[in-house]
């Protein structure tokens, strides 16, 4: 199978379709939790405001909902059998992003307060505390059997999703160029990790909800993990020539926290004689001016770093077609499985 | 049956002969994190300090794996078969304590820093996560088909710990007195859902992964239960009359906190005169010096808080001897959980 050609915005409306299955579900999951916890996961996920107000419409693009919904239907099943792991996916991705805000010390995402600038760094915590536990108690509780699997596999991403974290920390006190500095093999086990694992999880969930033979789900995974790496690359492009007014954050973001990114490491690692310029840029001591800044995105794009991380995303894309390629899937859902990917691609935009 | 006599030094040789027992599996266990992870749990379970060199001998008492050993014991099994589940709730206890820790801002533990004062706050979130994702692999992993069931009770004690630990936090800015005071009612459910949650779950754990049926688990979990309440009242009668160089917390430490203790509650809600004196002294703003502690100790004694606390203690003592009761038990590992409930109130000593 090739892929398809499908409508440009094909993408959303999948999307859409896998937000309203799933919400329900998730709403009530969201009000077993005590009301404090339930606040703040209310706030994380765009549905309400600090003050408990409800805001109107969906603020994430729910993308691991829709792969455990759509890893339900490729499997030959209906979507409602993934609802319970669509649910345990969301509210692993939100307790990774109260946490993973308060150890970058991000102040905001999504043009809004971060959990624990809002609420305090003890209480956002405690909420993703309260919202793991909620979510391997969901799963724990899913109905035919199906539950040990399902919390083995989610247990097993939440392992490698820690572990991408950690790696992506250390990174922070490597050098940027020399025998310690970050191979890009390791950054890809890093995205892998802290990006590909959760996803890939999500849609072998579904398939595994739906009664499929571990080797689909297994390739799902795969597929996942691959469009882990895809998504991370993409987010590295955007965190440096990102509009601000789409990503929500300021120009060369990634750049002035000197942050270590796939398009920075490749450029560094490229041997062209921009490297060796962006090299003495990053090493020199105190914050990066906006001048810097844009001398450095300069650099980086001279050196490849900028080509490199476009052909990493799509190189992963494309590995994320092959393992769905390799097993029998229902062609609608593989189709709309297709039209996420180059959506991913188009964020960069 | 009647509470057997035991000779006075029984607990601390059924809490080694248990933590022997559980050390290699935890050990293997913490082994399979990221080195970074391990070396924070390693610190923090006192087996080695921030630089990795190894300590001398066993720093905690593991309460947890014993209750889970005693557990497999009392249901006619093994101790063996209790393992898995001994090192999910240590793992859990680990984790807990890392992130209430940072929750409470408590710079020492044990006579030693804290996991976030010794690594930072991000590194210790992230260890305590690790450890969380950990302890439910370790469980879904469990062999003989008992991983859904033990997932399921681990995840629900989880719930009640998180549920715990927000009812405490949001105890602090409630009114010493009046209609928004703490009572005591509430006091006891989160104790129970605090500390006796996974009390109760390593003891029906054990059980369960035994083989035990659901009402011989079911009573160990509300023994332990119980034993979470007399666990907690004794703790906060050590966090004010308990000897710094036991308990490694400066006297009147939880008075100098003006921390909501069952034995101020108790007294608070008294109606003894001395009680009014503690209300003004404790609403007073600023910080309590060592002489207002003082009083406040002796008011709050004179108020009858400390034999509040005491006899709350022994009450859920009673209750969870009781619990034990009503389902058949192995005698031998029945007495030797009966021989740690006294071990815990001797700690007031």
């Amino acid at each position: 199978m090739t892929a398809p050609v499908t409508l440009p915005d094909t993408a959303p409306l999948v999307l859409t379709r896998c937000r309203d299955l799933v919400r329900p579900a998730l709403s009530r999951a969201v009000q077993r939790l005590h009301p404090w916890h339930a606040g703040m996961a209310a706030f994380s996920l765009g549905w309400s405001d600090v003050d408990g107000s409800p805001l109107p419409g969906p603020q994430g693009k729910g993308l691991r909902q829709a792969l455990a919904v759509l890893g339900a239907e490729a499997a030959g099943g209906p979507g409602e059998d993934a609802v319970v792991g669509a649910v345990a996916v969301e509210l692993i991705h939100t307790f990774s992003l109260l946490h993973d805000d308060i150890m970058d010390g991000d102040e905001t995402r999504r043009q809004r307060p971060t959990v624990w600038k809002a609420y305090g760094t003890g209480p956002a915590v405690l909420a993703g505390d309260a919202l793991f536990a909620l979510a391997v108690q969901t799963l724990a509780d899913a109905p035919g059997g199906y539950g040990a699997p399902a919390v083995r596999r989610l247990a097993s991403a939440l392992s490698d999703l820690v572990r991408g974290q950690a790696e992506d920390l250390l990174f922070e006190s490597r050098p940027w160029t020399g025998t310690g500095a970050v191979r890009p093999q390791e950054y890809r086990s890093m995205a892998e990790n802290k990006t590909g694992a959760l996803l890939g999880c999500a849609a072998a969930l579904g398939a595994e909800l739906a009664g499929a033979p571990g080797g689909t789900a297994d390739a799902l995974d795969r597929a996942g993990r691959h469009l882990g790496v895809a998504f991370q690359a993409v987010d590295d492009l955007l965190g440096i020539w990102g509009d601000p007014a789409a990503t929500g954050k300021p120009v060369h973001s990634d750049l002035r926290r000197r942050k270590k990114t796939f398009p920075v490491l490749a450029a560094l690692a490229s041997g062209h004689p921009a490297a060796r310029r962006l090299d003495t840029l990053l090493s020199t001591g105190g914050p990066l001016g906006e001048e810097a800044c844009r001398r450095a995105a300069g650099l980086v794009e001279d050196a490849g770093g900028r080509a490199a991380a476009l052909a990493e995303a799509h190189e992963n894309l494309a590995s994320a077609r092959d393992c769905l390629e390799r097993v029998p899937l229902a062609p609608a859902a593989h189709e709309e499985i297709l039209a996420l990917l180059p959506f991913l691609v188009r964020r960069t935009g």
